[in-house]
C-alpha cells in the first residue's frame, strides 16, 4: 500500500471506498436521462429493502450530507405545531435538538449521559409528563461516543403511545439490523458515505408512506421538503433539483457491492470482526474504551488518550497517517479521547496493521503511560 | 467516440466533464485531514478571484445543488423582516419567489415577459414604489430560455438606492465576465457543475464579508446557515457537516483546468464559439431560436420544435442520444421548444456533430417542415 498517496480512513465517514466505487463515477450522467433515473429507481427500491419496509415506506433521497436530510425528516414530518422528544447522550442528538431549534419547532430533551442509554420506559415517561410532544427524534449509533441505541424497544414504545419516530440511523444503516415490520419508525434518515460504502453528497429518508401523505405544507424550505420531493420524483422519477450524479453512480455500484457480500448480516460481521481486532489489539497495547462492551457499537471506538505527557493527538495523528491511516478526534468535552472506525471497505487484517501503526508510533513519540493500570515497556 | 457509452451532454449542468476532473474522485479523503483542508481552502480562494473579490468578498461553500445555495443565500442575508423583489423573467426566476414564499420572507414579483430584459429603471422603480424592500435577487443567465440579464446596470442601480442584491449567477458563472468592482452585490450563487465544468454535488456563494458578518441568526435553517459554515471554516478550515468530498476534490481539478485554459475570457470565448456554431448550423436546418440573439447568453440555446406533425420530442431525444448527444426539453409552458447547451468540456466541432446528428434523425423521423419559413428538402 501506498501510505502517502491513499491512507486508510479509519473515520465515520467518508471512509474507504473501494476502486468498483470511486470508478462509477468516471461517467458524466445526464440527470433527465432515463438510464440515471433508472439507477435512482432501483435505488430507492434497494434502500427500502434494507429494512424490509417494501409494503409501507418509501425512500425518498436528498442532496447534501447527512445532517440535511435529518433537517429534512424532521422539517416534512414534524407539522408547525408539532414537539419534538429527544433523548440525549451526544454530539449528534444534541445536534437534532440545535436543528428543531433552528426552525422554531418546540424541542424538550431527556438527558442522558453519555455512553449511557435511554429506554423505552424512558420515554414513555417523558412522553406521559408532556403529552403536547408528537414525535421522538431517536439516534441509532450515536457516533460522537459509539453508543448503540435500544431502537427496537424505543420504536415500539412510541407505537404504542402512538408518536412519531423520526430515526438518525446515519451511521448504522446497512451494518445493523434494522427491520421495520418489528422496529416501527415514521422516517429513518441514512447517507451514502456511511455504512453502504458510498461516497458522501447525499442522505435519504425511509418514510412511512401513510405518514408523508399528511406532509405537505409542513416544511418551510423548498429545498429540504421531503413531500415536494417525494411526489416529484413518483411522478417523474427525476430529482426536483439536479442531482449529485457521481455520488448516486457510486451509491449504486456500492449497493451491488452491499447486497454481492450477503447484506446487512454479513456487512454487521464484517464490522463486529473489525471492531474486535481493533479493541483486542488496542487494549493490548494499555488502550482502555470510553464505552463498556455491551453499548459499543461495531462502528467506530472511542478510546481514552493516553496519559502519558509526551503524548499530543496531533502529532499522534500525523505520525499515525504517515503509515497509512487515518485516525478521528475524540468528540466529548469532559474526557480526552480518539475516535477509530471500524467501516469502509477494509477487513480485520487492516486493523491490525492499524494497531501495530499506533504501537510504533508511540515508541517513537516515547508514550509510555497508557492508561493508569499499564504502562508500555 | 462511444455514443453508447458516453453520450455528449449538452444540458445546462450535469455537463460533459474532462477525463482529469473526474480522475480526481479516484480517491478517498477524509474531511477532518488536511490535505483536504487545503483543497477546501484554496478553492475558496480561486473562486472569489474569479470575480475579483479578494478584498471584500468570502466564498461559502455548502453541500447539496444550486438551489439550496440559492435558499441558504436568501435565508442568511434576508433579515427575518427583509423583503424581496425578483424580476422575474422565467423559470429560475419563479424558483426564488417559491423559495422565498416556502421561508415566509415576504416577495415582491416584478413581471418581465419571457426573453424580455429587465433594466435598472424598472428596478428603481419598483423600489421606490416599496421601501419596505431591502433586498433585490436577480438570476443573471435565466437558463429556462438562455436569456442574459443585464446584470451590471441592475447592480449598479441597487448599490445606488442601498438595496441588498443577491444574484443567482448558476449558469453563467466562470463563463461570463462579472466583476464585483463594478457590478457590486452582496451574494452571488453558483455551483460546482455548471461553466467551471465540474461535477454536481455543491454549491457556493460569494458574500461581501461587511454584509455577511450582519447575519448572524437570520437563517431558520442549521444545514443552510452560511454564516455558521463561514464563522466554522474560518476557525477551523473545515466544513461543518461531511463534505461531498469527491465533488470537491473534482471541483479543485475542474479550477485548474479553467485557469490553464486561461480563466473567464478563454471559457467564455469557447462557449462563444460553440454557440455560434450551434446556433448557425441549426439555422440552416431551418429552425428558429426563441431568442433574439442580442439577448442570448452563450450558454443554452432555446428552439422552437419543429412544425411537422412527424416531430414528437421524446423519439427526438432518443434518436440524437443514440448518435451521441443528449439534449434538453424546453422550459417554457406556452411554446414547444427544446434547448441545447452551450457548456462543458466540448468545442465547436462537437457542437457541428450534434448538429449533423440533429440533421439525421430529422431525416429518420421524416420531420421536413421545421419552421413555417423552411421546408427541408
Ligand atoms: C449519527 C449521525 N448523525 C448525523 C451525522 C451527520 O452527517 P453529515 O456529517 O453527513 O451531515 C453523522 C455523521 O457522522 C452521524 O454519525
Ligand atoms: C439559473 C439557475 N438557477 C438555479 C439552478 C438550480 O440549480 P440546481 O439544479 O443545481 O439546484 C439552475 C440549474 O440549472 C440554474 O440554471
Amino acid at each position: 500500500m501506498n501510505a502517502e498517496l491513499d491512507p486508510v480512513l479509519l473515520t465515520p465517514g467518508p471512509l474507504t471506498t473501494s476502486l468498483i466505487t470511486k470508478s462509477a463515477m468516471l461517467r458524466d450522467w445526464g440527470s433527465w436521462d432515463t438510464d440515471f433515473n433508472s439507477i435512482t429507481r432501483s435505488l430507492r427500491a434497494d434502500l427500502v429493502d434494507i429494512v424490509h419496509g417494501r409494503d409501507t415506506h418509501v425512500c425518498v433521497p436528498l442532496q447534501g450530507s447527512g445532517t440535511f436530510s435529518v433537517e429534512a425528516a424532521i422539517g416534512t414530518l414534524v407539522p408547525r405545531d408539532g414537539k419534538v422528544l429527544v433523548p440525549q447522550n451526544g454530539a449528534y442528538c444534541k445536534r437534532v435538538v440545535r436543528i428543531c431549534e433552528y426552525m422554531g419547532r418546540p424541542v424538550v430533551e431527556l438527558p442522558i449521559e453519555e455512553g449511557k442509554l435511554p429506554t423505552g420506559a424512558m420515554i414513555e415517561e417523558a412522553l406521559l409528563r408532556d403529552p403536547a410532544i408528537t414525535h421522538v427524534a431517536q439516534v441509532h449509533c450515536e457516533t460522537g461516543t459509539g453508543t448503540l441505541n435500544p431502537l427496537q424497544d424505543i420504536a415500539q414504545t412510541c407505537a404504542r403511545l402512538g408518536k412519531g419516530l423520526i430515526v438518525d440511523a446515519m451511521s448504522s444503516f446497512g451494518a445493523i439490523g434494522i427491520d421495520v415490520r418489528t422496529t416501527p419508525f415514521d422516517a429513518l434518515v441514512a447517507a451514502s458515505g456511511k455504512c453502504l460504502e458510498g461516497v458522501p453528497g447525499m442522505g435519504f429518508v425511509i418514510i412511512r408512506r401513510e405518514a408523508l401523505e399528511k406532509c405537505q405544507g409542513n416544511s418551510a424550505s423548498l429545498s429540504m421538503d421531503l413531500y415536494d420531493q417525494w411526489a416529484y420524483m413518483e411522478k417523474t422519477s427525476q430529482w426536483r433539483f439536479t442531482p449529485p450524479t457521481s455520488v448516486v453512480a457510486a451509491l449504486r455500484a456500492a449497493v451491488d457491492l452491499f447486497k454481492a457480500e450477503g447484506g446487512q448480516p454479513a456487512r454487521g460481521k464484517r464490522y463486529q470482526a473489525n471492531c474486535d481486532a481493533l479493541v483486542s489489539g488496542m487494549q493490548d497495547l494499555g488502550f482502555r474504551t470510553f464505552l463498556p462492551r455491551d453499548v459499543q457499537a461495531p462502528i467506530i471506538v472511542t478510546f481514552h488518550a493516553p496519559e502519558d505527557p509526551a503524548y499530543e493527538f496531533r502529532t499522534f495523528y500525523e505520525k499515525v497517517k504517515a503509515k497509512g491511516f487515518i485516525l478521528y478526534p475524540g468528540k466529548l468535552t469532559e474526557v480526552d479521547t480518539f475516535r477509530v472506525g471500524c467501516i469502509g471497505d477494509i477487513d480485520r487484517d487492516v486493523m491490525r496493521s492499524a494497531v501495530r501503526a499506533i504501537e510504533e508510533t508511540l515508541a517513537e513519540m516515547g508514550v509510555k503511560q497508557i492508561s493508569h493500570h499499564k504502562i508500555v515497556a
